[in-house]
């Protein structure tokens, strides 16, 4: 059998969030090489594979990705079904890209198997929907991991133009925050802070840009952090209060 | 058993791309509301549901969206799973956050299940990496249906600050070109347009931005189009033309 490596999307955490082909995939898998943030859960479809953990702990790479690509290359060539697992899609910040050229560039097989990004994915599961008619036509995502990486999109967008998903910025949440109020956005814009959302211990904060700094959240290294800029983070809280409502009012019914 | 409204995203087209989530909402579904583009192969998910097509045909809905609405929230309060059944994510331009908005105002149940979006599952597909370490820290996703959805988002976007994704654009293919050239944007950038993908009947596009006005593409109305635009979408040719080289290198030396 022919060797080949599936880049593979796990999604945001929960295994539920797999999709069809990732399972399959995994089942077949011979090696699994899988990032920080997948779990024993997730890691159960593939029972029959080697599985490596590749990732980062406490920040440190466990192997570099240049070994990684060897690793890869060199399994695939014994004919073996090679299963790189990440989190959420691999073409957004997993460097999958990286990955992809340097497999083509040793001539081996390479499926990309798209995987559902907390980019979209942890706003939504905290309430908050990216689009919105009448309030966002569209929306940004950046990666906030360092300044060189947010400031060059953030700083070419007009304020409140689109929402804004800053991924990996939870560090830099003030830094963020700042530059956006020193770029003319209004300081009572509703902004969330979204921790590890779809894994126990989640949290979320809403409220609004000028408070993002002092954002009463516990910093849990091991889980990500999402922040978004926007009118539609206050959606989340609307739909929140109207469900209160609701059962409220159906609470007094019976009551009554 | 109380009643729920689950909406649900299926993803770009092929059911392999359903999330386990997504299939187990649909095998427990007493009512599926899906729109277009959602096919027969994804609708055996849920053998003993009732279906309703709700979805668009040539452009024109087959139902309102008020009467979406109230046919979630009657079924709901029978004590019914209903599963609404959207193309790509829920709430990226799927009007989920009005039909979440909708169902906790009248206090019913509701869950809303992320898909694989196109936005950054079509470019993938196509061998497009939305984020790429060197190349974009970030990226944009906008409606193209309408110049009032796609000009703010663009306008205020910095030239080549990040990749541009245009969803439902391919009508305004050449405005949206002219308006990026216009602000700015090199000529030569890299862009393609991808039609259908992972629908039958796919096709992609290679060039740049000056030319998308004339990309030799066959307007389908049923398949849904996505373009974009950026560097990183230069990188499909060059993923491409590596294993072709490699193809060849090896063929050669079985042959020599």
């Amino acid at each position: 059998m022919t060797g080949r490596v599936s880049l593979v999307g796990a999604g945001p955490g929960d295994p539920e969030l797999l999709t069809l082909r990732a399972i399959r995939r995994l089942e077949a898998a011979d090696l699994v090489l899988y990032d920080a943030l997948i779990d024993s859960d997730t890691l159960q479809f593939a029972p029959r594979a080697r599985r490596f953990f590749v990732g980062k702990r406490a920040g440190r790479p466990a192997i570099t990705q240049d070994a990684i690509n060897r690793l890869m290359i060199r399994e695939a060539r014994r004919g073996h079904q090679v299963v790189r697992l990440k989190c959420g899609d691999p073409f957004v910040f997993g460097r999958g890209g990286e990955e992809a050229l340097a497999l083509a560039a040793a001539g081996i097989e390479c499926e990309i198997v798209p995987g559902i990004s907390s980019a979209i994915a942890a706003p939504l599961l905290a309430g908050i929907p990216v689009t919105h008619r009448g309030l966002a036509s569209g929306f940004v995502v950046v990666s906030g991991h360092a300044e060189s990486a947010y400031a060059p999109v953030l700083r070419s967008l007009a304020p409140a133009s689109a929402p804004v998903v800053v991924l990996m910025g939870l560090a830099n949440r003030a830094a963020i925050a700042n530059e956006r109020l020193a770029a003319g956005w209004a300081p009572n814009t509703p902004a969330a802070v979204l921790i590890g959302i779809s894994h126990e211990g989640e949290q979320s904060w809403h409220g609004t840009l000028d408070a993002i700094h002092s954002a009463a959240i516990e910093d849990q290294e091991n889980l990500p952090g999402i922040i978004v800029v926007g009118a539609v983070t206050a959606l989340a809280a609307i739909i929140a209060a109207q469900e209160r409502e609701q059962t409220s009012a159906r609470t007094s019914a019976l009551l009554g």
